[in-house]
């Protein structure tokens, strides 16, 4: 399908777009099923607060109307919401009167095979660190280099998903999902106020744990957690969760146990409706 | 000028340019007058090294050729040479083959006040702060969030450059420059293998000083050296050196010194030849 610039068709953008000289801007990779933008709320809500904390001024109405009419016309797949600060010839400072541009591309939903939801993914020990940067964290700006390089440190298909952790060692999240451990029967999920993307799966799941009432703690979690982890998996999004069953490089496995079973069933509903 | 995109003329650039996905790449900023790149050995050097370190194949005869010949139909100017990992789809993983995009852009020289060059400029103390991340320091590359933020934090033109520190609060560098001081004779500038970016001027003055027998080190620098500097400056690779006569939010300031006046002149050599 046709990406679209500001509403219209378009298959380029402006060489002085502030997303392509410094990644100014933010990014949703929303799923779309039956015409219909999965997570839609969660997704606007923290490209909302990435706006204020960048101070890109939007249209949010406009926004949410373009990402329905867009997800109705692609059917089933996955559509990219890119949000820059606009246009300007050169130099940090934002040009004023510059509107925020939004670019909407379209994917197909991605062949990932069913062992990974079925049996559980392998983690890669990502040797690239995140940095701190709390006026960053949580925030999915298009400042992604760090990804890049821990998506670059494994090329063989046994590894689904990287482990990173950030410069102190601390396990914050896979290259492009959310972690969560279990241990006796709470939900652990990393703390993100110095590095990391707060995830609208995580967010999501983190409101139905509550609703659920299974315990949870957003804290600091250090490789001995995941040392005495019960059960290990990973979400977005797009996919869901997948199970870890495994991360060689430090040679832990897991089952797939009942709670990520239990929450693999709640993602897949929230995806679907 | 028109801009070029794989030395083509071009105005605008795919929508699924790694550059606007995700910074996926590098630039540099190079002053262009009487139709020549000024220190184009040492973009040139700089770019060689981000390639490497972020594995960006590049095809660095080509690059210098069409640096050569877009300067020439510049004519007197800045010109912009994005690179990027090419485009792809969807995915932080690069895709095979897509080779390196070349963006060349041009602009007129800023017009800066004489005055900058002459009585000096007013340094804001930036309160954003540089994340350390040993693996894109000194690069150029298209992550530039936090100097977009740091940018903002003063619209006055009181200020013309920006103080940034790290999150140790060491002082690393200006918003679009690098940052010198003198003590006692001696040249110091910020070691910048945790954070900051390498310019291009500052590598220069380095080789520079070590021809003139100036002696200086590249270290951690506190608070404290630039309260006891004697002289501190700016630079970048467009306009040369710039003294830094105040820091009032530190209730600093300092005459244009006998250093920065004598690496001023030499800066404008290195610029006009």
């Amino acid at each position: 399908m046709h990406s679209w610039i500001d509403g219209q068709p378009a298959t380029a953008v402006n060489l002085h777009n502030r997303g392509l000289a410094y990644g100014d801007g933010l990014f949703e990779t929303i799923a779309v099923h039956s015409g219909r933008p999965s997570l839609l709320e969660l997704h606007l809500e923290r490209l909302a607060l990435g706006c204020q904390r960048l101070a890109i001024e939007a249209d949010f109405p406009l926004i949410r109307d373009e990402l329905t009419r867009y997800a109705s016309q692609l059917g089933d797949g996955v559509a990219k919401l890119i949000l820059t600060r606009g246009d300007s010839l050169r130099g940090y400072a934002p040009a004023a009167g510059s509107p925020a541009r939004r670019i909407v591309q379209g994917s197909p939903l991605p062949a990932y095979p069913a062992a990974n939801a079925e049996q559980g993914v392998r983690l890669f020990a990502c040797q690239t660190r995140l940095a701190e940067q709390p006026l960053l964290a949580g925030l999915k700006h298009l400042n992604r280099l760090e990804q890049v390089l821990a998506r670059a440190e494994w090329q063989d298909a046994e590894h689904v998903e990287g482990l990173m952790r950030d410069t102190q060692g601390r396990l914050i999240e896979g290259v492009y999902s959310n972690l969560f451990l279990v241990r006796d029967g709470v939900l652990l999920t990393a703390d993100l106020s110095r590095c990391g993307v707060a995830g609208v799966m995580r967010a999501a799941l983190l409101q139905q744990a509550s609703v659920l009432g299974i315990p949870f703690e957003v804290r600091d979690l250090e490789l001995a957690d995941l040392e005495q982890a019960d059960e290990v998996f990973v979400c977005n999004s797009v996919y869901g969760i997948w199970p870890v069953r495994e991360c060689p490089a430090h040679t832990l496995d897991w089952p797939p146990g009942p709670l990520t079973r239990k929450l693999q069933a709640v993602a897949r509903t929230l995806l679907d409706t």
